[in-house]
């Protein structure tokens, strides 16, 4: 495949920025592929496995000449490294970000951008619970979802070489606006990190009284949710505080769906919660026909279980 | 292997009892397997898969002159199976049940066994999101825990007959006392399952406005979360009513500790966030370490990718 960018500066090179360059290099989209991260620590390990073609100490030094830069770092710190980089970006270069969260990211970093750059923001729904320079791997855009917000009046020509770029990654690219992409995610991801953070909060409390207990015998929900818990600090504080709105109306929404089911279970009300539990399981198979999962039970971990039919399927 | 039991009755032919069917057909460890089911048309499949050896249309026939009789249905029904069951029961034979919750089953089927019957409850810490006859795999209960909590004054050589039983079928044995159970499964388990079904069903309400994206844009956490929510509803329909006390405790706590995170993103306060998410994230490090996982990011979901180093490790 021919190049689609001559020169592909990615700022941040941790699970997201790596993954990219993987993916990149095996399909060869980028003339070349140049990177920076704030730690030198990170810097060096680049190297040291060869992340990237070229790394940079400067952040200026990477944006110099790059026709496609991308912020790959958390949401937080978006503002900050668009006013380093600004001065240094080339005229008919495009700016794009990997942030989960979009309304706050334009917010920072739009008024930073040069009138000559293209700026469209984005988010793969993509990721591992790992993170740092040596958790990439080319496939982890394969058959997900890569959502661009760009603001009104962008030039599509710029967006649909983006999307090209994207989808010659293995993504599927979509456009929506960026408050509707706030809600979407605190709804599919944001809430349910929150959650998931908490429980294991309140498990942490309790294996002091039962001894580590709470560890050995953790059914496959809670391993479910310490997967989740285990994802990036830094990234998840930065997406609940840019998000903020939209995730304090789901939790609202949350507790009060949570107290009604807790209601029933103090009540004794089994026809309610069956109910309710025979509802959940339908969304379940909408998703597998989405394509965003497979059938196989999960739960039995590659120990040879068979994706057999469902009782109420 | 030798027989550990010449006769081993089923009662419930789903994912737990088909595994058992599977498990111990596998290793040679029951003279004969018989089952019994409910439904008509759980026994027809049962039949037409060979589940187990023998299929019968007779509760009692089932459990008549077996050695080992397994009550494998919801929670909530063991009562009345127990009753039905406890004339037919053969002197010296041994009951036990795989149910989640163990004192509610302990109370209700403790008063139908006779006196030279042992009755040891058990609880395989293993399962997946499917349900039915079909669902099961001899591999099921590897490198799982098997928790039994045999009543005061049960014969030990019973129990340790039962114990080898479940060793020989892949699994680790642990015995605890009821309440103890309750509470740790609580935790580890039934809450979890909880939160991630309300999760599901606020998604539910959501997906109305938006037209399917919840379901379309699912990120790893919410596809984690429906998978959870994707299990039998009459089994957590069950556990949630029998295990009322523990689960409403771990909600309160859960509430209380989410209301802080709550605040914390209200408040603006990045560093409580911060310092939250690190330490869930040592939990995850114990689970691994427990072997009740495996560092794989499960979030790539076979992708090619590596287990790697994370970024605070």
């Amino acid at each position: 495949m021919a190049a689609v960018y001559d020169r592909v500066a990615l700022i941040g090179l941790g699970l997201i920025a790596g993954s990219m360059s993987l993916a990149m290099r095996e399909a060869g989209l980028a003339g070349e592929i140049v990177g920076y991260a704030r730690s030198p620590e990170t810097r060096d390990t680049a190297r040291e496995i060869g992340l990237v073609d070229h790394v940079t100490d400067s952040i200026a030094e990477a944006v110099s000449g790059a026709d496609l830069v991308v912020l790959a770092v958390p949401v937080g710190a978006m503002g900050v490294v668009a006013e380093q980089i600004a001065p240094h970006l080339m005229p008919g270069a495009t700016l794009t970000d990997v942030g989960s969260v979009k309304q706050a990211v334009i917010e920072a970093v739009l008024p930073h951008v040069p009138q000559d750059v293209h700026f469209i923001p984005g988010h793969p729904l993509a990721g591992t619970e790992h993170s740092g320079p040596r958790s990439g791997f080319a496939g982890l855009f394969r058959q997900r979802w890569w959502l661009l917000t760009p603001p009104e009046g962008t030039d599509p020509g710029a967006v649909e070489r983006l999307a090209g770029l994207i989808r010659a990654m293995g993504a599927n690219v979509e456009q929506m606006d960026a408050p509707h992409h706030d809600l979407v995610l605190a709804v599919t991801s944001h809430t349910p990190h929150l959650i998931a953070y908490t429980m294991v909060g309140v498990a942490d409390h309790i294996k002091r009284i039962t001894e580590s207990e709470v560890v050995k015998y953790s059914a496959a929900g809670f391993r479910d949710f310490t997967r989740i818990a285990a994802s990036d600090p830094t990234m998840w504080r930065d997406v609940f505080l840019q998000n903020k709105e939209a995730v304090l109306d789901i939790l609202g929404r949350f507790t009060e769906e949570l107290f009604v089911l807790q209601r029933a279970i103090r009540m004794g009300d089994g026809a309610h919660l069956h109910e309710y539990f025979t509802r959940t399981r339908a969304i379940r198979r909408g998703i597998i026909e989405a394509g965003q999962d497979t059938s196989a039970p999960d739960f039995g971990r590659g120990q040879g279980a068979p994706a057999g039919p469902r009782k109420d399927g």
